[in-house]
């Protein structure tokens, strides 16, 4: 049922089943290093090239989800993800190894989201089955993006580091004592014309702020009728960024905002700014705050993920960063 | 309603309202050049770049839709779309210029049948109005997957051309008097290890046929249950092999089997095996197939996009092409 502007309110529940994560070797060491349900040895993982790496993380996490819920492929209606790699070659590389029908998305690091709440529409007209999927990888995002790691590039202060890690979450109909979705918010490409494709924070704050503020209004709500909201992967300056314009509206973010790309790394990590990539809010998602949920310890979480629309193309054609968030609001 | 195994029957009727395409000076000088809503002089269209060409091409696209329709970006609940290019470019910059939400897509050629389908079940849980957009340019296309244009490669006899199009859909609750989606059949993933980046066709017959196949299966129907079945941009040769693949598997795909791809160039224009790209399909439903239904020439159609999900990077480490094709079912 639509509620307000840009928000839906999911009729039939749909319920965040099981999650399993991937994680490299320096996500190990992470805040979260624990809570990955499968940590590789080292960033190659077996494989010839990072690429294949990321098409290895993606169908391991699906397999280990569906081991976990104990259901085969037959049982899933639908895979649908995404993620940095030009013509999201991890998804679509790791969706020939099941036979499940695929829908390949993109909205950069945003994408989980939209999968989160694509899914959960789709599952109000007959399917009963989804398995969402992002992930990132920090040497094939590194390469693509910015330069070849072997030049060995000086990051600036406002840069973040992308998260090698993948995450994928089984939607069902029926789990009543999982998480559900209760609404999604799919947000409007806000461009303020930032430049500095290292600077993703200041580039994705003005769409979480519309999203967020768009997601309050449309269900009437306030920032303290949910014990947390957490956005993707804005980091630290794009948290104070998002807090600053939110303000600006007569809305405080204080205490009850966090960003999983804040959130991830240890302060010794020296991480930049945080974490960013599709795979940050994935895997922060799947292996810490939906335990949380479970856990009882959070009723009502707003789940913000944002994406920077930008390609090497588009930087070098000189244009500026338009970004997205879809805000999903998951409840126990 | 799911039908079968990977067949949704539409329950809310969704009525494809209006159609807007734009053209490339070589198409307009296609079999259906006449029917482009708007061509291009030039490839450039007055901009400094083949990637900025395609950006206005889809938002000229959305606006020309929302014009035919007489409704405005306020009366849009969803761009939903995607292109080849990396990071979908041109989608998501030509939706920054909207204040309309967004879902970025990404199934290669086979994007245009993603967006349908999925706009077809978002509009099951309150969606009124969305848009589906899907676009592909000549330029670039060819610098991005194979060489710079201005090296004059010469094509392979298998290779196809890439379409420079982009169409616009705007999908109705209400509208009775159009074409309306009454089954979405989502396709999975299909590698029978083809390694020739220049021949697209014998990539994609095989998942072609898989979807084709499982829909009738489905929905219980026969190849003659439709007056057309007409699939995304497989080419003369892909056509071939479809119905080769078909025939080993008992279906018959005989008159009433046609292929955007195989149907755009007129012959003299020497285009290879037809016309390629996420525009190919796109603009043949937008520019013709869409009026046939409308004239009532044509009861039920099965309109099926096929996509090859390679990259420049998957081929030159070596992969195979994975191919994807979703079918819709569209009625009078």
């Amino acid at each position: 049922m639509k509620c307000g502007k840009q928000t839906y309110k999911i009729d039939k529940p749909v319920f965040l089943s099981e999650t399993y994560t991937v994680g490299g070797p320096y996500e190990a060491k992470s805040n979260f290093g624990t809570f990955f349900d499968c940590v590789m040895d080292d960033d190659l993982w077996g494989c010839n090239s990072h690429e294949k790496t990321e098409i290895n993380m993606q169908k391991h996490c699906i397999d280990g989800v569906m081991q976990k819920a104990n259901i085969g492929a037959s049982d899933v209606d639908c895979l649908i993800g995404g993620d940095l790699i030009n013509q999201i070659v991890p998804s679509s590389f790791s969706a020939r190894e099941f036979e499940i029908p695929f829908l390949g998305l993109y909205n950069a690091c945003a994408t989980f989201a939209e999968s989160l709440g694509l899914g959960a529409l789709c599952m109000q007209n007959g399917m009963n089955a989804v398995i969402c999927t992002a992930s990132s990888h920090y040497a094939t995002a590194e390469r693509q993006y910015r330069y070849p790691l072997e030049l060995g590039t000086q990051p600036t202060p406002a840069s973040q580091w992308t998260v090698t890690a993948a995450g994928s979450v089984l939607l069902r109909i029926q789990d009543e004592e999982k998480p559900h979705i209760s609404h999604v918010t799919f947000g409007k490409v806000v461009d303020l014309k930032c430049t500095d494709a290292n600077n993703m924070g200041a580039a994705m704050a003005p769409a979480a702020c519309d999203t967020i503020l768009t997601h309050l209004r449309d269900t009437g709500r306030t920032p303290s009728d949910y014990d947390m909201i957490v956005t993707g992967d804005l980091g630290r300056f794009g948290m104070d960024t998002l807090r600053f314009l939110a303000k600006q509206e007569g809305i405080r973010l204080e205490d009850n905002l966090n960003d999983c790309g804040a959130m991830i790394y240890a302060t010794e990590q020296k991480a930049g700014q945080g974490g960013s990539g599709a795979g940050c809010s994935a895997a922060v998602y799947c292996a810490y705050l939906h335990k949380l949920l479970c856990q009882d310890k959070w009723k009502r979480l707003l789940f913000v993920p944002t994406g920077a629309l930008l390609s090497k193309a588009s930087s070098l054609q000189g244009e500026s960063i338009p970004a997205i968030a879809h805000a999903i609001c998951i409840e126990k």
